[in-house]
């Protein structure tokens, strides 16, 4: 285990019915509030009346940012610093998914920073202060309600980097399961697969020593593969909905990345499926994620026994060598993406249809993601460009 | 799951040689430091030498207050808090273990009430504002570093009772793993039966659908279960060690406990062990869980479920029935306190020899802990005393 440091501050509030505590939560934030949030989903649910009405009967102020993208824009970045240094406003409520809050970090710092906000997605460490944010999530998946990181696109240059600073973790953040009853099963199983690989992408690691962070990966992991199906089966089942949303801010907060190095893979990759494509992040992760395991237990023979350790605690098999075992276990997880997430496994039905980009993006991957040194299997372009172009294939061996 | 709020703002300092950080957080929150340690051991360490000259030359004053008991009395808070009045001091500088740290919590609640310190330990509604703490912990087992709750001794009534209070939380706390190699096999093995029956304590409850906080403990469970005989046959064990050390924090910061309802049942009867005969917590603990496990299967059926969750999940039990998998957890259990943790099961050998105030504990127990009501298995007087009575002969059906 290496040496590590963990402050988390957010004020987590877990539950349904507890918007009437969001003036206690923003009051000592200020009165004038950034109201930022997505395509309109919350007007239709009715969210957006409740808030509104809650900040206008509690005598906040406020400005309104709307239309956030999934894979959240630059622009939108942009427009949202400058409603808040025109308006003068001193904190922001993001209400939606993790897009919404994600941008809303950066918008957050680039008001203390004096260049274009896509510098600070560029490079982090220019992110210092920042606008206070508080949000009300209403979709399970990116874990961003209770860490530093955001994750923007630039469609003009085809790019989708990840950022993050320790003043952008948000201050509070209600997680009520109620919420994310109207989340479709589309978005269900993108964000479920999604979490499943955050873990994934810290469990896949070459630091020894880690039983407390793995065995947590590991819970959360069963925990998700309990509830996604039932989610997608019954939406409104509130114990289902509530152990996804719990489990997808616990799998990203640090208490299964910390005491390790290394970096990530899947999701580096995935991220020029996005920029290029802008295809739904959990589902281009689900296809991935399977023919990467299989790449790296063909390829590279130390990873079984971290595979065969997947295999028998995360989904209870027994029989077999660590090979046999880490084969088996990729199968378990394409089987549980295609048929108890009902996710299209091929690129071609995700929105992909042609391969011609594929070693453009296979290139990016390894400079962006700097996949060629310190994560669980080093991959240069070949390596990649085989992973995506199998990706337009089913998987009939494991 | 139960609607619960979450915030933990500790900063964890986690790993070996970090004590030259120690200016730049306590720097923050004041330059006059009471320094509350123990019984010594960390003269004969070294620590207390390092320490004293980090703050001496980064231009810290202290005044110190040494001897705090295991099993912390009373008579050393009330002794802090003079000390922190008489000489102004801004921060507490706990470096110890949970005695210590427990001790330092409501010595610094003391300082803004009017009153007694014990008010505060049996009423923790009196509990407000607080001095801040900062921790360096050389044991593992409570979970203090990282949580609102203290527990302190009466010897003059008998009494040990837990308190507790959100400004409680340290804000900091250094965990070393090198700082527990000196530990003896005595207090590892209870160190490690304490966070056990802290998990026990949690995850033995009737709420349901608490899949992640569930997962959560078993994975610690297991992760206790493989490190704490390593490093009661290695002390040095550098893995072994920092698995313990984080599970502890891990097992009583909120993780698992928060989305629950349900009260403790061997913490309050232990409590009454160490009240009237002064044993360590954690043998006390190890030799009654066994036997109020098996009095839960005895009595009520419907615990076997859980129980055989519990066989499975953590002791990867798969033969038998629900009340045969129970059974066969509880003598696992039972097992590896007694041959892998070498702690004797017995109170005799305890340091408990007359069963003549046994009745008297239990009544104490059931008041103080209010066990006939919100818990696993409520107990009465007559059952309580059954169990306590049953840890004076050594288990031989399960």
């Amino acid at each position: 285990m290496e040496n590590f440091r963990l402050q988390i501050p957010t004020d987590i509030r877990f539950g349904k019915d507890r918007l009437a505590e969001l003036p206690e939560v923003l009051a000592p934030l200020g009165k004038r509030v950034l109201l930022t949030y997505g395509g309109g989903s919350i007007k239709k649910s009715g969210l957006y009346d409740k808030v509104t009405q809650i900040l206008k009967d509690s005598g906040f102020e406020w400005v309104e940012l709307a239309g956030i993208e999934p894979n959240p824009r630059i622009e939108s970045v942009r427009e949202g610093t400058k409603l808040i240094r025109e308006n003068q406003l001193d904190v922001i409520l993001a209400v939606g998914g993790g897009s919404v809050v994600d941008a809303s970090k950066v918008m957050a710092a680039a008001v203390y920073y004096d260049g274009d906000a896509w510098d600070l997605v560029k490079d982090s460490s220019l992110i210092g202060q920042a606008v206070p944010i508080v949000d009300i999530l209403t979709l399970a998946a990116t874990g961003t309600e209770m860490n530093r990181n955001a994750v923007i696109s630039n469609m003009a240059t085809n790019e989708k980097l990840g950022t993050g600073g320790w003043e952008l973790i948000p201050r509070a953040s209600f997680l009520d399961p109620t919420l994310t009853f109207t989340v479709s099963k589309w978005q269900t199983a993108a964000g479920s697969a999604d979490m499943m690989s955050h873990l994934f992408e810290q469990y896949f690691n070459r630091t020894q020593g880690v039983d407390v962070q793995d065995s947590i990966a590991e819970g959360l992991l069963k925990t998700i593969i309990k509830h996604a199906p039932v989610a997608i089966q019954e939406p409104e089942n509130y114990i289902a909905r509530a152990n996804l949303l719990w489990s997808s801010t616990l799998a990203l907060n640090g208490l299964v990345a910390r005491g390790r190095n290394g970096g990530w893979t899947c999701h580096p990759i995935e991220h020029e499926l996005s920029a290029y494509y802008d295809i739904t992040h959990g589902i281009g992760l689900a296809i991935l994620t399977p023919r990467w395991m299989k790449f790296c237990i063909d390829t590279d023979p130390t990873t079984h026994a971290k595979f065969a350790t997947y295999a028998r605690n995360v989904w209870g098999l027994t029989q077999g060598s660590d090979e046999e075992l880490a084969r088996q276990a990729v199968e378990k997880t394409y089987h549980f993406f295609r048929d108890q997430l009902e996710i299209p496994m091929i690129l071609s039905e995700a929105g992909i249809e042609s391969q011609e980009l594929v070693r453009e993006m296979s290139e990016k991957a390894v400079l962006h993601g700097n996949l060629g040194q310190n994560i669980f299997v080093t991959l240069d372009v070949d390596d990649v460009e085989s992973i995506i172009s199998a990706s337009f294939e089913a998987m009939e061996t494991f």
